[in-house]
C-alpha cells in the first residue's frame, strides 16, 4: 500500500482541501484589506518590503503571499512575488478595474450569515435567515451591493449596452428594474444620447445610482422610481426593460407575476434584456453559473440560477413572443432578450 | 472586446470563485451533517429519494448535490447522483475509512475563529486569538482533535509504523509526544508485540488515547505521562520517539529546546520519527503541505510548516547526527527520521 500511489487509490486530499476552503476567502479578503496586491504592484516584491508598505509582520506577509501564490493570485520567483494579469487588473487599487471593494458586499455579515446556516437551508429548501434573507424589504445589504459591486459591473454594463442597443440612433425609454448601483441603465444612457432611464429600487439604493448617474454625466436623463419592483407603478410606453441579476432571487411564479407587469409597461415591439447566471440543463456546468444556485439557496426563500429553458418558459407564460440567449464574454453571465 | 475571449484577457473569475470559497466548506459540512453521502451510498440517487432519507427539502438537496458535483465530490448523470471513489471511501458513514467526524475539529469554532482574524494575524505575524490560539495550556480543542481526527490518522499511523519499524523483532521503548488520539503509538504497538508506548499529552486528551489503546487491544503496553511535553519528565532509555504533527505549532528555538530534551531521553542509537507537512524550499509546492503554513499563522503565535532543510537544522542544533526524509504515500505528509 505504501509502495504505490495510483490514480485509482482513494485520497482524502479533496476532503481536506474543501473543508479548509474558508481560508481562501479569508486570505483574499486579508490581502485586499492590507493592500498587498497594490503594494506588489507598486514594486514591493520581497516579503520584507511588502510588510513595510502594508504595516504588517514580515512573517505574516510571507505566509499570506505564499498562500496567494498557491491559490494562483500571485507568482513567486525565488523570494520575489509578482502580480498575475488578473490580480494586476482587478486587485491593485491603482487599476481602473479594481474590484477589491466588492468584498464589502460579498463578505458582508448579511451574506456570510446565510452561508453559515447552509445545513438548515438545505433542510428547509430556502434561506434559514429570518425576514426572507436578503430579499426582505429595504434590506441594507443592497446599499452595500450598490456601492461594492459597481466596479465589477462596469465592464459588463457597457458590453450589455452595446449588445442590446448596437446602433443607438433612436429614442429609447428604458426601465431599469432593481437598478442597484444604476450602472446598467447608465451604460445605456452613455451608449445612446437619446436614451432616458427610469430606475427602480429602494430609496436608499437609488441614492447610489443617482450619484453614479451624476458622475457619468447622464443625471438629466436618469429618473428614479422608489420602492419594490413588485409594488410600484412603472408607467407605460417603455422600449426596453432591463432586469439585471434580479430574477434569480425569486421562484418562477413570482417572476411571472413581475414579467406580466413588465409586459404591460412595454410599448408594442418593446423588449426585455435580462442579465443572469444561466447554467446548462445539467445544472452543474458551467461551474460558476451553476454554483450560483447555492448562493440563492442560502440567501433567499426560493431563488435559483435558472436554465435558459426555464427563463424562456417564464417569459412565454408572461406573454412574451420570443426569447434568445447571448453570451457576454469574458463575463460568465448571459443576456436573454425577450420580445413583446 | 465582446467578440473574442482569449487566455490573455484578464478575468474576474478567480476572484469571484475565491471570495466565495467559504461556501465550499459549508457545503461539505452540510452534506456530512445531513448524511447525504451515506444516503447516496445506500442507493438513494435522485434528489427526491436523498431528500426523503436526509429529512430535507428536495430543492435544498438538489442544489446541494449539484454544488457537490461541481466540487468533484459527486457525479451526476441525468438526475441521478453517485459517489466518487473518494466520497464512497471517506464520506459514507458505513465505510470503515469514514472521515466525516473530522469536521468536529476542522470546523470547530476554535479553529474557525483563527481564520476569521486573518488580517490581524498577518499584521501581527501570529495568531490574533488570545491565550496563544490553539497552543495554550489544556485548550479543549485538542480533545476535539483527538476524537475527530483519529479516523483520518488510522491509515497514516499504520503506514508510519511499517516504515519506521519494518522488521519488528526486537523490544522498543517508545515515547509518543503529544499523542492526541494515540493512534501513532498504538499502531507501533500493534505492529510490534514487544513495543511499549509512553504517551504524553494533556490529561483530558490522554483519556481518548487510552480508550483507543483499549479498543486496539494494546492497553497493557500503553502508558501515559500527563502534561505539556515541554514540562513533564520523559524518563530515559527510549529507542524511538514519535513527534507527529507537533513541531509545526512552534518556532525553531522552541522546537530545538524540545528536541534537546528528546535527545537526552533517547538511548544510544535511538531515533526520532517526525511526521510533518513538509513544503519544498520554494514554500509554495506541494500546495497542500505549503498551504498548511496558513493554518499555523492564524492559529498559533509562531508555528509554521517547515522545509526539510529547516527541520534538519533544528535536529542538528539539538545534537542529532543525521536526518532523512521519507514520503508516506498516498498521504501528503512526510516522515523525517533523525538519529541520536
Amino acid at each position: 500500500m505504501s509502495s504505490s500511489s495510483t490514480a485509482q487509490q482513494p485520497s482524502p486530499q479533496l476532503f481536506f482541501q474543501t473543508i479548509n476552503s474558508h481560508q481562501r476567502t479569508e486570505a483574499l479578503k486579508a490581502a485586499i484589506e492590507l493592500e498587498v496586491f497594490t503594494a506588489i504592484g507598486e514594486g514591493n516584491t520581497a516579503a520584507s518590503a511588502i510588510a513595510n508598505r502594508c504595516q504588517s509582520a514580515e512573517r505574516g506577509v510571507r505566509i499570506l503571499c505564499d498562500y496567494l501564490t498557491i491559490m494562483g493570485m500571485l507568482t513567486k520567483n525565488g523570494n520575489e512575488y509578482a502580480l498575475t494579469l488578473d490580480s494586476a487588473t482587478f486587485l491593485d487599487k491603482r487599476s481602473p478595474a479594481y474590484l477589491g471593494g466588492a468584498i464589502e458586499f460579498l463578505c458582508s455579515p448579511e451574506l456570510l450569515e446565510g452561508s453559515k446556516h447552509m445545513t438548515e437551508a438545505v433542510r428547509k429548501g430556502g434561506t434559514a435567515i429570518e425576514n426572507d434573507g436578503t430579499v426582505g424589504p429595504d434590506n441594507p445589504i443592497w446599499v452595500k451591493f450598490a456601492r461594492g459591486m459597481a466596479p465589477m459591473m462596469m465592464m459588463p454594463s457597457q458590453m450589455m449596452a452595446k449588445l442590446v442597443d448596437p446602433t443607438p440612433d433612436r429614442k429609447l425609454k428604458i426601465l431599469d428594474i432593481a437598478a442597484g448601483h444604476g450602472l446598467f441603465g447608465i451604460a445605456f444612457a452613455q451608449n445612446n444620447p437619446q436614451a432616458e432611464i427610469h430606475a427602480v429600487d429602494w430609496k436608499a439604493v437609488l441614492e447610489v445610482a443617482k450619484e453614479n448617474a451624476r458622475k457619468a454625466g447622464v443625471a438629466d436623463r436618469h429618473h428614479t422610481i422608489e420602492g419594490s419592483a413588485f409594488d410600484v407603478d412603472f408607467g407605460t410606453g417603455y422600449d426596453l426593460v432591463l432586469i439585471t441579476n434580479f430574477l434569480h432571487h425569486f421562484d418562477p411564479p413570482t417572476n411571472e407575476t413581475l414579467l406580466r407587469k413588465v409586459h404591460a409597461a412595454l410599448a408594442d415591439g418593446g423588449r426585455v434584456a435580462t442579465l443572469e447566471f444561466v447554467p446548462n440543463d445539467d445544472r452543474v456546468t458551467p461551474p460558476d453559473s451553476a454554483g450560483f444556485s447555492m448562493m440563492m439557496l442560502v440567501g433567499t426563500p426560493s431563488g435559483d440560477a435558472y436554465t435558459f429553458a426555464e427563463l424562456e418558459r417564464m417569459f412565454a407564460n408572461a406573454g412574451f413572443s420570443r426569447s434568445t440567449i447571448h453570451p457576454l464574454p469574458p463575463t460568465i453571465q448571459q443576456v436573454v432578450i425577450s420580445e413583446k
